[in-house]
Parts: structure tokens; sequence; C-alpha cells
């Protein structure tokens, strides 16, 4: 149940960083729309932004669809979908079991499951995402085909905010300078959601709102959520916060603002859902630690070798792109907007 | 399922800001626990932290335990409660039907489901707290019992931080003489959860984090989560960033910093998890608005009369507490922690 | 999550024999539903087929609609149904508790929770039944609407089959010797569901005849459910068993014999759904009993005092019929047949 | 969600009868219990009774765990678990897509999702149960190591009771005289649950009976389901019926009979668990049969070519046997008898 995420569009994940693969079962997919493995290598490849800051192991990604297609077309029988693990290099991490890396999870899990894997962050790894973006993959065919489109952008790294195309090289360079003296650098993402139409969500605790909180920061790495004007929403007044519709000339619904994000009382108000999330630095970094064996009780030094991003703030927010797409369809689907069954 | 939250220990609630009565069916609850119509009273008094800031309608606020208890003790069954509205005047809200108040969720709910309750806001009035509220209470006992506290604080107010308890004082003032102008304000509050074990929370999509994203942003009036450190994460580098584990010379278990805020990888480590989270100003204001009349789709002026909060910060808070014990309780009972049967 | 039953529209229900009340709260309602306490006691005084083989106590069940409704019509929210009891006479079970009534629930509820209500069977009630039959109310005037009927009749009582109408009241007569000698009996009841449409239901684990089975079998003393041609289908062969789809003259679809009952793979065919369930004669008997006192570990004699049905197939007849309304509509709502947010 | 059982050993799963491949995923078991690939391919080994009266394809059913294990045991993340199909042969199929071969469910897949997959019976074929048994074979490992025992018997076949080992013989014979006419039989199994402590199950309505009776009607084939007496309970006089505890000489709890099939109220007696299903004859016969083409709307001749059960009672006997284990353990470790997290 914790490896799934939506009610009618059901999407179940499954794999570590380095078991044989890992892949998603998607339950209760409309039948009839077009997939093929083709869709899921564009989509895989589509989510690569900003790929000078990332060095992770260069894995073929070749899904594999073991069920549910038929002919090209979605049966309403659950998509299984597979990518095997074939690049993952183990032998590093054997020798670090028992030792916690500084703000992994190694500890968490163990102190959980009483026992975790050593191997690349297991169940925890970003590598997590790849099933993510599988089954929106999926979901990104239909949500196309109603033109609901997410619109990603990074509007900070390192601390330095990005406000023109233009400045990007620039704050690469920046950040790359940070990292290069063996340092990582965090981040902040902005997703818009268009076209959505008003009545989207639902009241109290499964509001679109606390949706998109959870599915955001379920995201590894995310350690805040902001709807529309966000934090910024506790200065301003009731004045000033206040989106005012009316009506124009030509009869169409505006807002002169949109600090309310697209969504009110849990339920979309029919203009641009905007998200932002903050991303922590890459925990893994070239300088020798402190930490602890909890194998043995002790406290050890740590010194990591591997190929590490340098900042995953692209990564994490394609992952969020991801799950909000398959939550947004699943609202769809759930309100009869899009139909269950057959598209 | 909208109205629900927690898988085992699970709260569905009901009820509009004017209809009968409002309340909560606890499913899923240990049986044996004591528990009576008092601990709700008591709870619901205890919850009422900066009350100058509110001027809210006069209820009693009496709640009936209809099932699920026996001679004071839970029989594992369900537990409903019923808090009957009394003080509810509809008269005003009855001449606004079809005009939406700025910010209000009349026109969403609309959108929705074709009709709506105009009375004070109807299921998204922030009157739907007192079913968390009720809930929460059966919640607070047995976490109480097992010394997991909730420590929540209002750590800024219409943009003023608070530092310490003789600036209080001064910012009420500040945010009063803003509010005697007839607008409102926002502010940001934190609630600290201590004494939670290692090993709390799940994988991927349920992680503890995105579980407590949802549950305060289901609050209405929450425009951000932050977890830890927050979007300040995001500035720090990795060095920075990273939460050491060491033991001391006792072979305790112990961090230096505590930026990932309790939880790492979506399971507690712990320590203590903070949780901070932004509130927007009233959106009530006694400020004459522009805004729209959707049901003759034309352009109207609104002066909103009667008793509103000028800053719900601390009402927000408090709903955010209970909704936190009730997933805080859920996740502890799924991990076996507390047994799910009986305590 | 035990005590409640459909994904979207989604039931639950509390309240014990002898609770202060009972009750349901039905999420994920279309709006736009005329509803109205009336109804529900239509509807509950609808259910109460064959009145001459039951005793029970005299309740006027007067439900109270709490939210979820505003000017007659369902607003999309919870709508949350109270009835409370007024005629429970507890005292002759008080000097019962620890002894176990044979083949009621008191020592299973006790062996799982560690204490139990021992008023009148406490949530194992057939008195539980009520909040069925409240929900089923709302479902009701939905179904009604699209013309899908669920025809009930009880075929069997104690071991005899009912033909027709002349015979009932020899059944009757003879029902009620067997129980003037202070022993009861069951029977056998069939349920047909006319005018779904084909395609409605789901593959594998919830299949419209699981669904079904399992909705039947949670009525209190159900302890067969067939569907179909049920356990006579292993006595036929293939060739007489299946049903062969031919179109008529005007092009209609039609079959020959529906021994499948109106589902094949879990999806209905379009035809008749036709259910039958097996009921155990009453466990409350006026003959001394051996039983044993859980208290203490010892065994003792039981001499059960009250009033209590001889025969309660009508009423679990009805039960299964009001399940039955909650789970087919929550399947037309979730194919989107039925438009999930208003009618 | 139609394609999920269980709700904290919850198993996802996928594949058509001539897709890529089958599998399951089953998130939520508890790390540390040993699991390889040999104890799938012995499990699935060991459900092939009867062998005799099974003729379907050959399928070399090689299991491989995709994630979730590491180094032999489960690490409490989602174990993945999928079956290749290499055997199938579609062509005779293809032929027959738009025709209803009589009691499959080709024409409810296409009236529910407006397109079907014809191969072999696509996901409502048995060939779907593979993917239950390597699940099963996971449950099977924690339920032995409870001494928790599923006893199956196959108890009539082709109408004929089977009373005695030397009887089988003589039925089996007769079973197949039937089927060498190109007809088929089909049968009734029994399955019994030893050593489930009281107290294990649920209120209302997710009582283990229903949840057992969804479990087996979700197997294809299925049509009825009983407990204890069954349908015969319905024929016995309450004081027949009751089952009478007594503690015997030494203390311990007995009761003289058993009709009630282990569950009261929902909630497990402490003694075995009985439940028997009905099975339909095979609806493949190798005998000419009138059928519609759906797609262009006639009536048809249909011959069926292939390799069919001539009985499969043994075969829906065995998944019933494994999904009952998956609904088994999910609900022990939902009471936390079985702890959640690790073994």
């Amino acid at each position: 149940m914790c490896n799934s995420i939506g009610v009618k569009f059901r999407v179940t994940t499954f794999g570590e960083s380095h078991s044989k693969a890992l892949g998603a079962v998607i339950d209760g997919c409309p039948a009839g729309v077009e997939f093929c493995e083709d869709d899921i290598t564009k989509y895989l490849n589509g989510s690569g932004v900003f790929d000078c800051l990332k060095t992770r192991r260069n894995e073929p990604n070749q899904p594999e669809i073991l069920s549910g297609v038929y002919k090209g077309r979605t049966l309403g029988t659950p998509v299984a979908i597979v990518i095997h693990n074939k690049a993952a290099d183990s032998s590093q991490y054997m020798q670090l079991e028992g030792i916690a890396r500084p703000s992994h999870a190694e500890y968490e899990y163990y102190s959980k499951f009483g026992l975790y894997d050593p191997r690349g962050g297991g169940r925890s790894s970003g590598r997590e995402c790849v099933s993510r973006h599988a089954a929106a993959a999926l979901a990104d065919k239909i949500l196309t085909s109603k033109n609901i489109i997410l619109e990603p952008s990074v509007i900070e790294l390192g601390g330095i905010k990005i406000t023109d195309d233009q400045h990007i090289g620039e704050i690469l360079k920046s950040v790359l300078e940070k990292s290069s003296a063996g340092d990582s650098t965090g981040g902040i993402f902005e997703v818009k959601i268009k076209n959505l139409p008003a009545g989207v969500g639902s009241p109290v605790f499964q509001k679109l709102d606390a949706q998109i909180a959870s599915a955001v920061m379920s995201v590894g790495g995310v350690k805040s959520v902001e709807i529309g004007s966000g934090i910024e929403a506790a200065r301003l007044s009731g004045k000033e916060a206040n989106d005012v519709f009316c009506y124009d000339d030509s009869g169409a619904l505006k807002t002169r603002t949109n600090h309310s994000g697209g969504i009110c009382g849990g339920i979309s108000t029919g203009f641009d859902i905007i998200v932002r999330a903050a991303v922590k630095p890459t925990p893994s970094i070239y300088i020798e630690q402190d930490t602890i064996d909890f194998y043995h009780k002790k406290n050890v030094k740590i010194n990591l070798k591997g190929r590490f991003d340098v900042n995953f703030t692209p990564r994490a927010m394609a992952a969020a792109v991801s799950t909000l797409k398959i939550i947004i369809l699943d609202n769809l689907i759930l309100s009869g907007i899009i139909p269950p069954d057959k598209i």
C-alpha cells in the first residue's frame, strides 16, 4: 500500500537501486489508450533536463511492457512495465554495510525493517523514480490528449535565483564551482499545471493541494511544498491575497491575481495550478564525514566514492512532474471528466 | 473516501458550517482506551490558543459519543462523535447565494457539484475542524500514554517573527491594528513531534513526510508545508545540510543538527520531527471587494458582514496538530508499535 | 476500514445494539439527489417483509440527517444519518456478562478486543443493519431513477421450499410450530438485480460476483452465497451450463439460459443478476443450553429470555438487499455510468 | 485497485493469458522472510493436484524475483515476481476475434472496455492464477512458520461425491468418460484452515467470512461459497445449529460441532475454518455451439479447438487456496499477531 499512489488510476512501483529490475504496475487505466515501449523511452529521455549537473550511472533504461496492452492499445487491465538494472555496480557499497551514509536512509530502513539493502541506497535511491516516469509516460498520453500540460522550471540553484535564460550559464558554473570542492548544492523548482478545468479535487482530507503536497513531498530530497504564493501568503493582507474573480468583456472568467495557485477549498479554480518545492543538496559528497557503524554501534569516518549528482534539483523536479501527472489524471478520472473504463 | 484519513486508525468526518451537526467516525481504534465526552470537551478547550485573535460564533460545542464506547472504554468498534451546530445564523448568507466571496470556495464547490451550501462556507468552513479535534481527542489519549507529544507554536504573525514571549503583546497589537482597518493577516506556525521512535513511516508514496505534508495542507488556508530546514535546505551545501549521526559517551545516538526534521527516506530518525506551515490571511475582510455572481454571470461588489477571525493562524495550527495526531497514531498502529486490536 | 463498504460511494456505519445511536456516513454520493428523512423512514418500513416471523423490540426508528443535504438535495459532501436507540432494555444482558450465548459472537469479540459490549449483541447484533438500510435508502433513490431494481424473495423457510403464494400460510404455520417448542429455523432467499447494463464490474479480485459474495456474506447469519445456478452448476455439463448468446429477430441480444446469473468473468452480462443465500436458524432459542463463562473459565447452563426472531431470513434478506444496493451503485459510479460528482 | 487484494499484505497481479508475462507485486510483506525463486517453483509444482484432469499448455513457469529480496530475505519493500509466457500459441484465437466463446468473458470485457484481448481469454483466463500462486508462495512461508495450514480436498466431481481414496479412480474414469464425448464437468471443493487463533477477522463489512467469500468467488468459475454447514445451515434448527462451547477436563476450550465453520460474527472462533465452493464445468468444450459475432452483430456457430481442462475444479481449488493464504496472512498482520514490519 505504501508503494501505491492514486485511487482509480492506481500505480504500484517496485525495485531497488541494484535489484534485478524496477517497474510499475498501473491498474485502472482506461482502455483504448495508444501506448508502446517507445512512448516510455521518449518520456524517460525527455525528463533529462540540466544534464550537465548529473553524473549518474549509465543505464540503457530499456522499458518492457509485460501486460495490459494489445495491438498498441491499453486493455483496461493492469499495465506492467519493467526496467532492468544493468549498469549497477554494487562493489563499493558492500564494504559500507552497517555504516550510515549521512542523510541517506540506511539507518532508518534498518530501524524499521531490521535489515536493509546496502547497495546504492536500495529502495530509497533516486533510481526509484524511473518507475514513476514509466507510469507517468502512460498518464501523459491521456493528459496530453486533453491538453493538460505540466510546465516545470528550476527557479533557484545553490541559492542563486534563475531569472532568465542568459543567467543559467553562470549559475551552472557557480553550482559546479561549489561542487568542485567535493560539496553539493540544492535548489527550488516550480511546476505549473495548465488547462485543468474548475471543479477537480475534493473536500477536506483529499483536497487537491493536499494530494499535490503528498505527491511532491514523496520525491526523495524535497523538504518543502508551496502552492501559489506559498510561504509569502503569510505576509500578505487579506485584501492583497484574495484572488478576485471577474467576467471580462467577452464573458470569460478571469482573476487579476493567482495567489491561491489555482486551488481553493481543495478544488481547482480553473486557473493555473502553481506548485513550488525545495530540494536539499545531494547528501553524497566527496568530503570525509563523521558517521556511525550501526551494526557495531561505534563512531566511524566515511569517504564516499562513486558517481553522484552535484545537484539533483532537476531530477527531483522531473520525478515530481511525473508523480503529479499520475494524481492529476486520477482526479480527472474520479470526477468522471475522463471516463474511467474506456477513452 | 475524500472525507477520510488514516488506514487502520481511520477517521471519517462530516458536517457543514450550518448543518444540524458535525462529527467524526473513528474506525480501527484499539479496544480498551479510556475515553468519554469530557475528554473531547477538554481537548476542544485546550486547542484555544491566542483567543484574542478570534471572534467566531459562540458554540457550546457539547460533543456526544454515540457508539463504540462501553463503561468508559473503547470497544474496538467505530466511535461516532457528534457535535451539534446550535449558534449558526444563516440569515446573512442566504442573500449571498450565487455570489463568490473572494478566495472562499463557493465557486469551486459549485463547479464541482453543480450546487452548494451557501451558509457559512458549507463544508469548506473552518468549522469543519471541530470533527478533526473530536477524533484527535481520542488519538491524543493513546499518544500521550506513549509519551508522544506534539508541541505547536506560532512563529510569525502578519509578517512579524515571534521570537520570545515578551514580544507577543506587541505583535498582537500590531496584528490587531492592521485588522482595525477591516483587513486581515496571515502567519506561520511550527509543530514539533517529540519521542517518536526511529523506524516509523514507509518508503516511496506513503513516506511519513508525504503523509505529514498532506495532513497539514488539508487544513484550510495552509499554503506551504516545510519539514526540517524546509525551503532553507535548498540554500545549504551538502556538508552543511547532512545530519551526522554519532554515539555519545553513554552510547546514545545523537545528531548535531536536525536539518532533515526527524525524517529521512520517509521514515522517522528517532529525533524531533519538525513541521512548519504558512497560513494565508483570513479571506473574509470588512472592505468592499469586486467579485462575481456566478448564478447570473455578472460582476458585482461584495461587503461582508459577520464575525471573522482577524488572523486564523492559531486555529489552523490547532487543526494541523489534530490531523497530525491522527496520522502519527495510524502509522504507529500500522507498524505494530501500538497494537491494532487492543491496548 | 472494517466498517466501511464501497470505494467511491463509500458507506461507513457505526453503532451497537444498545449504544446511544446507530448510523451511517455516506461519502462520495453525487450531488443533486433529492433526499430527506422521510425517504429513509419509508425505506425502513418497506424492508419489513414477513412481519409475522419477527418479534423484535419496538423501535420508533426516526432517522435524522445531520449533514450533506441542503434544501432537499445532496451536496456531494458526506451525508451523516443517525438513528437513536430508544427502546433498548439492557437489564437482562448485564447478568450474562462473560457468558457466551451459543453461536453468538461474544467470545469472538472478547478474544479479539479483550473486552466486549454484552448488551444485546453489541456491534454484532442484527440491529446493525439499520445503518445499512439508512445508507441504502439514498442509494435506492439513484438506482430507482436509473430503473435498476432489486427483487428479493424468500424461497425456503425451515427446510420447506416456497413455491407459490398459496403455500406461504402453511409454511409460516409450520415454521411457527417448530418455534413453538422454543426452537428456531433458518431459510434461503434470492435476490434478482434487474436492468444492470453489460460491462459493470471488474477483473480478478474485485469481480462483481466477488463483491456480491462479500456483501451478502457480511450480513449476520448468512452461511452461503450462490450466483446463478450456484452449487448446482457443479452438477451440470459444460454443454448444459453454457449460456449461449444469440440475437433475436429484432436484433436484441438474448440468452436461452442464465446459469451464470448475469455475471461472467466478474463483469455483468446485461441479463438478470441472480444471488441466493442461506441463513442459519436464529441462535437465540428458548431452550436451556450448555455453554461457558469465559470470564471465570467454567462450564455453565444458559436460559435466554427476551424477544427473538423465530426466523430471521426475511430480515437478513432485507439487509442483503440494502448492502447490494450500495455496491451496485458504487460499481456504476466507478464505471462512470452514473456520474461521480453530480447527477 | 481491481487487481489488488489485501490491505497490509497487499498483492497486485497483472498479466493476460498471452501477454509477455504475468506476475505479482507484493507490498507490505514483513522484512526478514527467507524467500527465493525455488520457493515459488516448488509451490507452483505442489499446487498441481489431480493432474490427469488437466491438459493445458506446457509452460515452464520459471518465476523471477525482480525486487524486494536481498541475500535471500525479504526487505520489507515490494517483492515483484514475473513469470514469462513462453508456450502461448495465439494462432487459433486470432480468427475468433469478435466471436463470443459461450460462458467465457469476451463479450463482457468488450462491453466494459470497448476492446479486448482475444488471445486465450486475456485477463479472464485461468492462467491469471499463476500470479496468485507466486504471491501465495511468499504468504505460505510465513503461515507455515506459524503452523497455520490450509487443507484442500475435492469432494465432488461431475456430480459424484468423493468419499474415500478407493473411489477416486472410478470417479476420474466417469469424469473422463463424460468428457470423451467432448463435454466437460464441474465439481465441489473444500478447504480447511487449521490453527488460526480465535479473534482474527473484523466486524461488519470486512468480516472474515465476507473476505473469504470474496476471495474464493474471485476465482474464475466458482459459483457458490459456503462456510461451515453452508446451505444446510438453513435446514437445521437453532438447537441443532448452535455450536456449544465447553471446557474439557484439561481446561481446553472445545465445541461438539462446527456448523459455524470456525467463524462467528465475522471473527475466528479458534476452531477449523471450513470453506466449500462449487466450480462450474469448463466452458470450453469440443461440441459445436451457437453463439454471436458481436463485432458484426450476427449469430454464428463455434467449434473450439485446443487444449482444455476436462474439469478445472482442482485448478480452481488451488487458486482458492492461494488467495485464501493471502487474505489470512493479511488479517493476521492487521491484527498484529504477525508483526507488520519485520518477522
